[in-house]
């Protein structure tokens, strides 16, 4: 359902025009003081409105503690935070019930829920309700940052346009930090600026474009993660696919695998000093479920946004019939950046979560 | 950990060289007979030693039952499962706890496990666990073919070559049954030819090569799954990844979106009749993580076999230093026909797992 | 943790003095429109300063709806709700973290979250945060009642004072409604009045009493529940135990089934026209885990309030030396009453969760 | 269901009449040998057919390891064991699915099941599934006494006798020693003796008697367990329940707290040296769920066997009549002497789980 996590556990909840979205964090270790600062900062990367390539709707996002702070610090009880929803339209939506946007939720949502559906704004659906997940994201990375942990990803494709990706055996916590200092993170400027062409390009024809992003983690140590089904894979692709619009989550060298051989692919493993290491990293971090202790590199496709401002068929429910719709308002036409912090906060969740059980 | 599902819940245990290995199977329905001789013919298609193009170390995978049926009908206790290995080999392992077999377990079980870990065959991380994944599989199948759901799935691709992609709005009933009568399924019988020479090639270079498994899922109702952690994907994503080599999964058209724009992805609503359909089915049959009614579509890349005869460098252990590895013995070149059956097992598991809590 | 139920899952959050308490409600189904004015009645039984036998504190207790609600109806979104803590005394409880009192969670809870536990008012220990729960009950009795399905409970003792017990293979749908309509609900008025006199006495010696609650559930269908870990019994004592002062669970004759012969114990089977029943009801509707169809009984053992206005010995976790502590403030001398509708909320939540999983 | 716990997991399987019984345990720490000796002596335990008051059905009860034991010693992979049941009677159990045994599971367990319900010998709610529960507690019973922690129990009433119960805040470990040896474990040997006679006498006359058993565990750390619905009464209950025939758990004083004032139930904190402690331990060792490094003491009633040989009322299922049942076969006129091992068995499992999680 809406809880991520099993002994750090985030429970969200919200509608994108309810009174509120926020989530319930369990398990925060008491004592802990986070950076509220950074925490904004964390948010704003995934706010909309700021920047020529996401909509330029504008949410104010201020996260409002419940419980589980006192003075700042967290005191072992669950965090409960919202999120007021200031900035709804007062527009009709019913007519959507009628007509389901394509490759929306409008529609499985309404054979699932029936009428009762909250269908405005993408309901329990929407975008927004990544909101709380970066709130509580931020938290868990600045206590992987304790445990000498990072995480960043990067902008690695956006339509037709791919970023340089790093030698996965060799990306450093500079690379790293750098990408988590940009506004648009990739590791070539050349390429993100043809990215961002991509991008006004599909604004410009009332579209929108897919891409990818490749998150990456430092600082891991070997040996986390259980065999089958409790794997680093399974709890990150679990978790991963939570994100709205994620359609394929690979580790490494993820499908390129299939057209490789095993001399290609697989990792000479190599003396570094004292400590074992590889000389390529094409497993992404992973072996058998459990971390190498080399860098986790895990990718994650997504898709084209659905709301495009072109006319589209669609069907009415009411009568049965073949229809069309044009959907108006705001919207991103290209997700892609500003998920990339959601990336960021759901792997986060998802290892510090791991770590806490192991 | 080992453990899969929620309401069918599905427990493996054994390693290569145990005594056993099997699976207890909870929560399947009282009074179901299982049709076993169908139940064999499906553990077959996973079974080594059967072709050219797999291992030709033989298994005789003969599943007991210790409990949960009486005079073949289920009774409502959990099914448990054992399969005696019979087929070990004697030789010594202990080497291997030295010099870690690059892209294997190995290492990782090492760390975790420490010098206890049972080396032999690969231990618990053994594509031999996948034989009783298989036998529970081939139970839910049949219970799934009794709500009218039907799951096969092709050879999508090795090493470079690909399969034809079926229309995924159009896939149908007859093309499932006639995938899942194929010893090497395939739309396109010329491109199967050209990736069995592909497999050749490569176990004549004491090589071994990827590939990717594309499954379907015919039957389904519209409206099952959760939204954000509890969906389709999330779940079939978590599933897949245990079995062995899996390297990525996903949806639809998968990362192939990532290059797509908004008009080109999203699947247009018509109505076939009375029903509601799509034009195109990019989205793979889920939409914010509920089924759609529409084919489902799980693309599953799959790493080229660890093992290869190829002399590669490794470290030793215990030395540490830097030294080189010759693994002998029997291996698959291509992995990726055997664990076509796999893949369904684990699917089926999972969607009658959903739609049982549904 | 602070989470309850698989399918319908309430995750609890707020301390005694955070901002606020409140609760979300995942798994509801879509289309319900609750009755607020029931919901506001049922949670008025819980709230405190109403009478003779509770605490004189007054709290408002208003919840607000966050999400979940559109128009008073479940939109398949998890229903979020808070309460704003607005009663709160500012005095200073620092005091407490040196000299925690005995039979409190303060010391276990300073001994697990350390300096940085939120003492204050019992912090996220407070019977307070029962609230939320209640108004989660208040629903799942609402959706109960749809299915013919009645909880009520009793005060079935407080100190050396027995109510009297109904036959419990005879208890009735009006016997649970009548137990419901009463402020102090008691079979046996008589026992009622000396209750309360005994609650009076310990009020006036700076002393409480405890007592037991014993809870009936009326209409619920045989076959509900698993065996071994999954039955009836394991699920509502887990969530029972969930209720502060709580410090036993039993079911049917419990305790005293210890000093039985099995002649007297057993319940013979029979017809009651074409329906089975019992003669007896000693089991209280369970056996072997499962429900038979049967009242349903469950007892719950409440201890006296620990807060007593007596000065009482404990240690000074500062100088590590014995000291003396006379706690001040307004307390229930008998928790009792107020816990009935917490024990009818859990028990709802928990047979609704066990039947929508079913 | 079958399972039990998060971290460390066990799952039974088998029925009375299946070809085996038997558990796969998850989560054991790799390189640990467990002292088979040790084992045995505890199954032998609950075993049968060894006294006076236990039935004289012998049962072999020799654990086969299937699974994640090499040379001994634990690797890591889940632990499956068997026990082949080779003393079954063939007699004709099925009458028994018409004229269901008063007040056992075999009415329920039709309406769950339907008429594939293996009901042969009590099917999977047979007391001999407690055999393979026995050999895992067995093994976490040797993983806490590395720790430090020591869990045993005594038969504290048999139909109206009672045993001594000690001081709970001065049990010790050589009392716990004490008990652990003893083939009927009581404090005060005459209370034994009456027992025994309370219990041949019901013998004597076809009959059954219950009784209560009292469980202690030293050494626990304070600070364990979650507030709520996490707590160590809450996980002990759920696991306790699984036990069959128990019907009711408590923890310190348990029910009689409810006859009891504040002022007499409260544990006084007194510093022993540097430690804190307590001067009475009524609250059992755990406070808000979580323990206080007291001794932990948790109380459970048990029914009397459910299996008499005097006539009883009962139903014939199929032609909706009363009628009589006389139940033939060898039965234990008591059960409690042989479920103290299994109470410590599922405490133990329960407590190493949580404490694994913490």
């Amino acid at each position: 359902m809406n809880t991520l996590g099993n002994k750090l556990r985030v429970t969200v909840f919200g509608q994108s025009h309810a009174p509120a979205i926020g989530c319930v964090i369990e398990g925060l270790p008491a004592g802990f003081a986070p950076d509220m600062e950074k925490v904004s900062a964390f948010m704003a990367r995934r706010a909309p409105g700021q920047n020529a390539w996401s909509t330029t709707r504008k949410e104010s996002d201020i996260p409002e503690i419940l419980s589980g702070l006192v003075e700042g610090v967290t005191c072992g009880a669950p965090l409960a935070m919202r999120i007021v929803n200031s900035n709804q339209h007062s527009k009709d939506y019913s007519g959507l019930k009628r007509t389901p946007r394509p490759s929306h939720a409008d529609y499985t949502a309404l054979v699932k829920y029936g009428n009762s559906y909250d269908i405005r704004g993408g309901g329990q659906f929407s975008g927004r309700l990544t909101a709380p997940l970066c709130f509580a994201g931020a938290l868990a990375l600045q206590l992987l940052e304790k445990r000498g942990i990072t995480v960043a990803a990067h902008i690695a494709q956006v339509g037709g346009v791919a970023d340089a990706a790093p030698d996965f055996a060799a990306v450093s916590a500079p690379d790293l930090s750098a990408l988590n200092g940009m506004e648009f993170p990739v590791f070539d400027g050349e390429a993100g600026t043809k990215m961002k062409a991509v991008i006004e390009d599909a604004r410009m024809s009332a579209d929108s474009v897919g891409g990818m992003i490749r998150c990456f983690v430092l600082g891991l140590p070997a040996g986390i993660g259980e065999p089958m089904f409790g794997g680093v894979e399974n709890r990150l692709a679990a978790a991963l696919f939570g994100i709205p619009a994620v359609r394929g989550v690979s580790f490494g060298d993820g499908f390129a695998a299939a057209s490789m051989r095993g001399s290609e692919h697989n990792d000479p493993f190599i003396m570094d000093g004292e400590t074992v290491s590889v000389r390529t990293n094409h497993a992404g971090g992973v072996l058998g479920g459990i971390t190498s202790g080399m860098p986790l590199v895990v990718n994650i496709a997504v898709k084209p946004t659905a709301s495009i401002g072109q006319a589209q068929d669609t069907v009415d429910l009411e009568t049965k019939t073949n229809t069309s719709l044009t959907i108006h308002g705001r919207h991103d036409p290209c997700i892609v950046p500003r998920a990339v912090p959601v990336a960021e906060a759901v792997a986060a969740l998802t290892l510090l979560d791991m770590l806490m059980e192991d």
